[in-house]
């Protein structure tokens, strides 16, 4: 199977925020494009809770990845100009060190024995690695969602690390709505008692609880608007319904079904534990005494691209206001973009017209 | 125990939409003042899904009902004035006859025996208790939520039954965002072993499977605006923390924690998933020859009161307007009020001080 994934071991011990270390652990990530004489070309891209560092496809994995449409060759994040960086988030299951891998100290996996996630400690990891390609300020750093978190916990602990930061559907913090969605989310799968206190296996594998989770997920990333036009009453056809009194009669609990089923086995049920409590414990204003814009007064952009989706529930127009308002003050040359996608918290990977022409104008400007 | 429910036994056998006849049913409904000589001043309240007919405290139950702020003596819904009826929903578990009942068949519960519940077959119960009563036009048909579209159904059926109508927070037909919504809850009851196809007990009993329902409901009953203001990311007590690595840990989620622990055991489960289905079931178009429009112009009504809330996601305010236009369009003298309460889908319990003044100025015109 095509596996384009470079590796890079981080410093061992690496120290964890909220006490611990890890042993050995490393990132997988992917490059795309050549990294200049000057070294001032690279950007960075965070992900996602579940996304792989397979961002595009290159020469050593073909397979179109996450977001295909907006990184290559003359495309928004032309790769022809950039150095492209990917990481897999520490934590996850992609290929950098996580809950799934073994612990070097039993020889076991971690599960529940991998110390406490924070995004400043993914933040940290990625910054690592950054320096260790040999590149003392990135050109770019750019985070999605979960990422975009990240990307603010990095150039908080590392201030100036970039010149232009570009911020997708994220927050400064985690606000009570997205809290009670994850939160709902993790205790579905611990209520699964083939979780078993994370000791799953294939065989006895918390199919329900993460199913669960997903909908749920899934139910906060799209839109109520996008729904109504492209799944409306819609019922199944007799043949794709079960024998069942309550089994699913309507497009929409199928298309969840699909989107559950797809995931379930593909992301690790203690791993998504781990990075969905970490979103949950994000706050900027920890790194500004208390205060998200004295955070971001601090983080030294030059300038910054903040986009937003009015109809995303789980991440508000109003957080993104925050972070262009924020970055303003300190000094920024800012571009606030406020789309009227209809697919909500995932427009960023659907609408990729509208997203790809913002921040290919964004970084052509530069 | 105070207890004001009166008993009215519907026709027997009494015949369901989809099939079916239910035999020996009963409703369970409270009054509040006098109907009058005329029989003209009668107001019915058709309850959300979990509601009980005590709306407010009367004579023979003083404890306070769960719209004590909104009907009584000299209140917006005026008892010295109307004959108000509060009917607790068929299928429900609050005294009318539903799947928590002994099947007159076997002497069992009927558990998912209990023939297909629709909103139409609710409606009917009710127009058979208010026939019963004398009334032969109601002066208000109200409904909030799952009751408004059961008062929908409740006028498609018999035109010209209410001279007013009063519509909160409701919808023409369920729409793909809250039948998501309410399938993921049905599938969390059912996927808890302990629900066992219906046949639990006090022992075995759906607590998780209801527990996840009732949170996810809640979750979309109220608004992330409002919680920003009420919980912001303040943290419990840690006396109040379990000792539990993935454990509450924000006050947002001991708070759906308390809904969810006073809703449980309170409500049956099987009864649950009856009634969340009837309103994925909905869709008024049905009476207009699958037209909304339609139907409603075929409602009767001389004057409506349409009442939607713009922090709403799960009945959004483009639903409640869908329903001010048509009946517009139908020649009724339609007040439409969007309120920008933030307490969400719930606002109608919860922020009693604008509804009120809306409902009461709109009664008091009569």
């Amino acid at each position: 199977m095509a596996d384009a994934r470079r590796w890079f071991n981080l410093s061992s011990p690496f120290p964890m925020k909220r006490g611990g270390a890890l042993v050995d652990a490393h990132l997988a990530y992917e490059t795309w494009g050549e990294l200049n004489a000057a070294k001032d070309n690279a950007l960075l891209i965070l992900t996602g809770l579940s996304p792989s560092a397979h961002a595009a496809s290159n020469a050593d994995d073909p397979t179109p990845g996450w977001w295909e449409d907006i990184v290559g060759p003359g495309k928004a994040i032309d790769t022809q100009r950039w150095f492209v960086i990917c990481v897999n988030t520490l934590g996850s299951c992609k290929g950098s060190t996580g809950p799934a891998d073994i612990n070097p100290a039993t020889g076991e996996p971690y599960r529940l024995d991998f110390p406490d996630l924070t995004l400043e400690d993914a933040a940290n990891a990625s910054h690592e690695l950054v320096r260790k390609l040999g590149i003392e300020q990135l050109a770019c750093i750019l985070g999605n969602s979960m990422g975009g978190m990240a990307a603010l916990a990095y150039q908080a602990q590392h201030p100036n690390s970039a010149r232009m930061h570009i911020s997708i559907s994220t927050a400064p913090q985690a606000q009570p709505f997205a809290i009670a969605i994850r939160s709902l989310q993790r205790e579905a799968i611990r209520l699964d008692p083939n979780w078993n206190n994370g000791r799953y296996d294939e065989e006895r594998y918390p199919e329900a609880g993460m199913s669960i989770a997903r909908k749920l997920g899934v139910i906060t990333y799209r839109s109520a608007m996008e729904w109504v036009g492209r799944f409306a009453r819609i019922r199944l056809d007799a043949d794709q319904r079960k024998d069942d009194p309550f089994g699913f009669e309507f497009q929409i609990e199928s298309y969840l079904a699909g989107h559950a089923r797809r995931f379930v086995r593909g992301f690790d049920p203690n791993c998504y534990l781990y990075l969905s409590r970490a979103s949950d414990w994000f706050d900027l204003a920890e790194h500004g005494g208390g205060s998200v814009s004295a955070a971001l007064s601090r983080l030294g952009v030059e300038r910054a691209l903040v986009i937003g989706v009015d109809t995303d529930i789980l991440f508000p127009l109003t957080q993104q206001q925050q972070i262009a308002d924020g970055l303003s003050a300190a000094g920024a040359q800012v571009e606030f973009v406020a789309l009227d996608s209809p697919q909500g918290h995932d427009a960023f990977l659907v609408d990729t017209v509208r997203f790809g022409a913002v921040i290919g104008g964004f970084l052509n400007a530069a």
